[in-house]
């Protein structure tokens, strides 16, 4: 009897744990409690894609930080050095220019296994350079500590281009729903991996040199031939995913509505949107920018290439909204300045209408703001 | 004969591993290899306590990043979660001191096992609000993933006060070698933890659970009398650190040659200034300021509160190099602004006399620039 009381009490003790709550509930939960209003220095807090800080003097300051951990976020069979290092600054930077900001320098948290190689370390760092010479922004500092898992964390700082920073929540009803580039590589990548490279169960040490000494073309080379030119090019999509910045300094010239970068997946993006607007959205499916490397792979395995590019997520193409008369004067200077191309999607609409997007064969699906739920 | 040659390839393969490497000459590769000398916008780049960069208008901005990964930095058994997160942020806020800045605002990466309780992961963000608002910047943004291990990165933002930062690279011959506060308290806090509390194995989840419901409260009552009272200040110390802020913001207004916050040990940071700065050091063992709760226990334990002192890390003092006619000045202004002493530890002198501490009974040791070596 005794005993019972007591497992009843470590019971109720436990309380209950994380996965049981869920990654969005949890995060909602952090910010009911622990973010106020901010002070009149914080314009926009946690939230959005990033923070936005007013200084004293000068342009408004962003500041986000995202974090890669071995195991959640990648594999070391599905990877290699230097993608890591990579993506993990493009996703700061993607959100950097979620905001309409550009970046300017990132500092690096790097925790390693104790028996993981120099080399690749130096390697981890390599993709860090590379995606920072690229898309701009200096290394300015970091720390190096032992981990048991590979993991990256990032935080970005930039500044604001335009007079206010692009939100979640300004889309009005009558406003285009536009998005950049193509989807669905990232995702079509992502099965590939899974389906070509799921290793079998190694020692870490062991796991730990393959990744090391792995690069791009292990990759390309392993894929059948059926597949292997469109199928590289969406694991690349998936491993080195490009952040729209250049295109963020060009729409911070126009006055967007609202925006976010597609991290989690078009449908979830859209529907975060529609919630921190307070509004309804209508898509359309067939609308929908498929990339040719998607379109390609998807035939050969016989899914839905539109499926794939409504979940894709990683992208890192801005979703934004916009009133319908500037649309045709952003297109053009996208595509001159820039040479990325933008789809409208569909219109926001009145909250009451609820937000769907109709699919290609009449079929009409609601859409969810629920992250990944990483737990 | 085949399978020699292909063990002996994978030998060379392998390479180099970073626990062989060790911390300090993996983070020295990493600085000559990826950071350049940066732009005109770059003031400080890696290598500092924070990275200091300049606006285009307003004062420079300070940015630093530091990470906690349990089993790393701390055991489940010596912590509690406020402690967790309220240490995270305050190593942050100490680094943008050390820079002679003030922090503005943070932003968080949180990895967390599945199986953690909810109300851990408020406590620890209970933690991160408390230092916020009692050493002064805002919770800007996060990032809260699944990751085996406990891992809290911060990452930290601040305005510098002066018109230059306090660099570990100015000190000159002649000056005096000054500390705030007193030492020794964390180190104590640490030995006392791994004495009294090292607990048996138990499955992850049941030290998850306990280390949820831990609070200060548990190490106080299971200290022996005989040292509670000191006992329970030194742990606090090593638990919840405090950064200098506010001395730093009184600091800026005199023109100091150099200045390190004490992170890793005073023997150890010295040397890291004279390295920087290219010269020698003189220390008196004698003048080390040693905490009076440090002292008292390491009477019980029978050990040395000096050496004890000498090597504490995580202490957050700031240790500073400046002219000898300012130290009264400092002295009076910090004692009467913020309550805190100021000690002389010794003086700057020419690089060829060399750094060393000068025992209290006719010892004499060699600084060596060497942090803690996690790998």
């Amino acid at each position: 009897m005794r005993k019972d009381r007591q497992k009843d009490r470590k019971g109720s003790r436990r309380g209950r744990l994380v996965n049981q709550l869920g990654e969005t509930q949890l995060v909602e939960t952090i910010l009911s409690r622990f973010c106020g209003e901010g002070t009149r220095r914080v314009l926009v807090g946690p939230g959005d894609d990033a923070a936005v800080v007013k200084l004293d003097r000068g342009s408004p300051l962003i500041l986000t930080t995202d974090v890669l951990v071995e195991g959640t976020h990648f594999s070391l069979d599905f990877s290699y050095p230097e993608a890591i290092g990579f993506k993990a600054v493009t996703a700061n930077l993607s959100d950097v220019a979620a905001m309409g900001g550009q970046p300017f320098g990132i500092v690096v948290s790097l925790g390693i296994p104790r028996t993981i190689p120099v080399r690749a370390v130096n390697r981890i760092y390599a993709g860090i350079s590379r995606a920072l010479s690229l898309f701009g922004g200096e290394l300015l500092g970091g720390d190096t500590v032992r981990s048991r898992a590979v993991t990256v964390c990032v935080s970005a700082v930039g500044e604001l281009v335009g007079k206010t920073p692009f939100l979640r929540s300004g889309a009005r009803p009558g406003d285009a729903i536009c998005v950049t580039g193509t989807l669905g590589g990232s995702e079509m990548g992502l099965k590939l991996l899974k389906k070509y490279f799921k290793g079998k169960p190694r020692s870490r040490d062991s796991s730990l040199t393959s990744w090391s000494d792995r690069t791009a073309g292990y990759f390309r080379e392993k894929l059948p031939a059926s597949v292997r030119k469109n199928g590289h090019a969406c694991i690349s999509r998936h491993l080195l995913p490009r952040p729209r910045v250049t295109e963020a300094g060009v729409l911070s010239s126009y006055d967007l509505s609202a925006a976010i970068d597609i991290s989690d997946g078009l449908l979830i993006d859209v529907a975060r949107i529609a919630k921190a607007s307070d509004v309804g959205v209508l898509l359309r499916e067939e609308q929908v920018p498929v990339s040719r490397d998607c379109e390609a792979v998807a035939r050969s395995l016989g899914v839905s290439a539109y499926d794939v590019a409504l979940s894709s997520g990683e992208e890192y193409e801005i979703l934004f909204a916009v009133a319908p008369a500037k649309v045709r004067q952003i297109t053009r200077t996208l595509a001159n300045r820039c040479g990325t191309g933008v789809t409208v999607l569909g219109e926001v609409v009145e909250k009451r209408r609820g937000a769907f997007v109709a699919g290609r064969r009449g079929r009409r699906k609601r859409l969810l703001e629920r992250g990944f739920e990483h737990f």
